[in-house]
């Protein structure tokens, strides 16, 4: 945790108290004491610090923290991620993960390879995935929450959203092994928003990839080597990155 | 599992028969039948493609195979990493990542911000540590097992070992937060080995940057967001790579 992340609410007088994991972190971890400074952040608005008023150093772990933020929202991250829904834990790992590299919108749809069962995992309602996307940014030191869309049906979504979505973008990529172009040459000369696609284990069918090429989703390969689709999601993630970041003027993905 | 791989002492006469994970990996999750071919590959050697000549369908599973290896050893991945060792549970993903990713070398060292306790993981076994490289390769589609090493002193490591080593490297890259140069910036027109460096939690302490600088390593940042250990190291080995395709007659990582 390298900021502490509040919600609006919990914000009072420019005050907050705080009781839960935060507050333990706050005493175990940093090992504070009452006067210490520390990175704070309002979800999805301005960051600074805080000053710790008070704490009690043993459990049920209390701390009030004295509150100073500066003005200036994050910025949106410029690129969006649209997943076929992986299992679970490898989710879980990979919306920590992308978060903390930084990404505006999660798009989770199915696809012919998405075992039905990922569909029912607890993990999908926001209160539970919600989690791991603050774990993300208390890693990274942000506190622009990304947007998690899910779309339960491949056509519908590829049909009707993708076409409508699919304007906000400079760059559409699909990640598809059996492609001759790589990613670099994609990317070549292109700034500004970025949304790619990273399919389930086994790979998207024949038909979705003509759908999403249709849609405007230029396929691209990583080379030889097939990558699970964790490892994959965030190698891809970071290319585009390092792409964006060495065409000047292109939107920075970071916050500062 | 996208290839089969088997130790050259469990090849008899042009076939080898297979009674563990492999066995049931080959039934119950590629649901082969007799006739059906495989890829295959030997470690550290030949890979090819192998004929199911007998299988048992249910527990215990045994299935017999006909190996046929096309010569021609994988190529040595250009890049080789050096990381402070991190928890056990880390190292494990970290090791079938960079190892799907393509990786030479894996130097495990010590460093100031390392928890004394790691280097007492049975994970540091090579019978235990061997797993995950293998299915790291499995995963990739390689027969090239990474060599790791362990240096559980900092400072014999960097005065020692590290100037004997930093000849084969053409790029000598250490990730470090505090620093104004990107990687992208460092590996501009870099062709050839590189060895990159990733610290523990917490970072490197300044001594150990001091050390490794002293050793040729160019301090690098990967921008203003700070990442947890092994989502740096797959992003950092992912950038790399892509700048080593993207100069023409590099080594490629990929074994085609």
């Amino acid at each position: 945790m390298n900021i502490i992340l509040i919600e609006q609410s919990e914000l009072a007088g420019g005050q907050v108290t705080l009781t839960d994991h935060r507050a333990k972190h706050i005493v175990k971890v940093l090992k504070s004491q009452v006067g210490d400074r520390l990175r704070l952040g309002v979800i999805d608005s301005d960051m600074g610090g805080a000053t710790v008023l008070a704490l009690t150093p043993k459990y049920p772990f209390v701390v009030t923290l004295q509150v100073e933020l500066q003005p200036g929202r994050p910025s949106l991250p410029a690129i969006d991620l649209l997943l076929a829904l992986p299992r679970p834990i490898m989710l879980k790992r990979i919306l920590s993960q992308v978060t903390a590299l930084g990404v505006g919108t999660i798009y989770l749809v199915n696809a012919n390879r998405v075992e039905k069962s990922f569909w029912d995992a607890s993990l999908l309602a926001e209160k539970e995935y919600r989690k791991h996307l603050l774990q993300g940014l208390e890693q990274a030191v942000d506190s622009h929450l990304p947007s998690v869309q899910m779309y339960r049906k491949f056509r519908p979504f590829v049909e009707d959203v993708l076409p409508e979505i699919a304007p906000r973008y400079d760059t559409l990529l699909l990640a598809h092994p059996q492609t001759e172009s790589l990613l670099s040459q994609c990317m070549q000369g292109k700034r500004g928003r970025v949304l790619y696609a990273v399919g389930p284990e086994g790979g998207w069918v024949d038909f979705e990839v003509e759908k999403m090429r249709a849609a405007g989703m230029a396929p691209f390969s990583m080379g030889a080597r097939i990558l699970k689709v964790d490892t994959a999601v965030v190698a891809i993630h970071s290319r585009i990155s390092q792409s964006l970041e060495s065409e000047p003027g292109a939107l920075l993905q970071t916050n500062e």
